[in-house]
């Protein structure tokens, strides 16, 4: 019952500081965008392959990574070129809009319209948390099943875009498609459901037209 | 700062309610499993496999499930005749030992020895969290990539036994083997790490042998 009680404080005090940090940056004329999506989905192949696109300007992008302990994730995108700062969690299971308005405090925005927040592998608390983003979007890849929709309801209903990443081993594995995309549209009539293989680089447009603010 | 205080509390008496059952159950001659993992790795397949195993007396096996919502996985384990029960955990992102506590009051123990927790898919929480069990088996899988161990360290540094399933479709993606085996090895070098293929039914037999008290 404590339990219940404190989380319900603390999502209250998250969503105030992750309004003010949404506040300030719609100002600002930046869009920041939350990546979310379980350990191991793609997201950030997904943001490799996207960022590495010719019709993106890396000028204008800023990458959070959030992670528990590692850097592994931010030395991937320092190597592309972009603005990118690591969030250490010290274990905790998502990150909170405190920990995002420490991050952006660390980067120099100068010139950046676009903020990508590469969250930790979670499907639960990550959805439950506001950080200040405009925009969700959900990498869920194949080999997960196509059972994890309804198992996770909270991600899926609040991301305005889900990608099925991992396509490319379909042949190779038992997952239903069209039962996912159901699901997926059963929870949340307006999300936008894209297919894509980010190891083949294949199917990626419609983030690259996100990022590129088409 | 408040919320660090009362995780802390929180596990403190969830670590006495874990200790609690663990007991309880030694005393009854009962082993307690907890199966954890990402949401997708396979663990439900393992279980299924395992289970349907001619070497396993299902009667000697009763399973616990957890999930958010859905009773999804118990169904499974009820069509394979094993005695299950389902915690719905209505959003928390891990098992905690009250909630297993619950749970067992609902299962008839009778000739059992045996009692897998079929936890949420989840590499964070649900290691920090004990449940009363005698033993932990984490279910990875090749296509969440080799980077995990490092990136999740507690899940692999508090797992007996590390099952790297889907090796199947090695052929098709990025994962280093050896990697993955000498970073769980860096962790916890008392773990025995296992390469496992459910959906194939390849590779169980050591879990069986767990099962099968051998």
């Amino acid at each position: 019952m404590k339990t219940i009680t404190v989380n319900r404080n603390v999502l209250s005090k998250n969503d105030e500081i992750a309004e003010t940090i949404r506040a300030d940056l719609t100002e600002k004329g930046i869009r920041m965008i939350n990546f979310l999506g379980t350990p191991g989905s793609g997201k950030t192949t997904v943001l490799e392959n996207v960022l590495a696109d010719p019709a993106i300007d890396k000028s204008r992008i800023a990458v959070i990574e959030g992670d528990l302990f590692t850097d592994l994730d931010a030395q991937r995108m320092a190597e592309i070129g972009v603005r990118t700062v690591q969030l250490n969690t010290e274990g905790a299971c998502h990150l909170e809009a405190d920990m995002v308005q420490q991050g952006l405090a660390e980067l120099d925005l100068e010139g950046v319209d676009t903020i990508v927040v590469d969250n930790i592998g979670n499907l639960v608390c990550t959805a439950a948390f506001q950080i200040g983003a405009h925009m969700r979007v959900c990498v869920a890849s194949t080999t997960e099943g196509n059972d994890k929709p309804l198992k996770y309801p909270n991600m899926f209903r609040t991301a305005d875009v889900v990608l099925l990443n991992k396509i490319d081993l379909l042949p190779y594995i038992s997952f239903d498609v069209d039962k996912f995309i159901a699901d997926v549209l059963s929870l949340n009539p307006n999300a936008e459901v894209y297919l894509c293989s980010a190891y083949k680089g294949e199917g990626l447009e419609p983030v690259v037209q996100i990022f590129a603010g088409v």
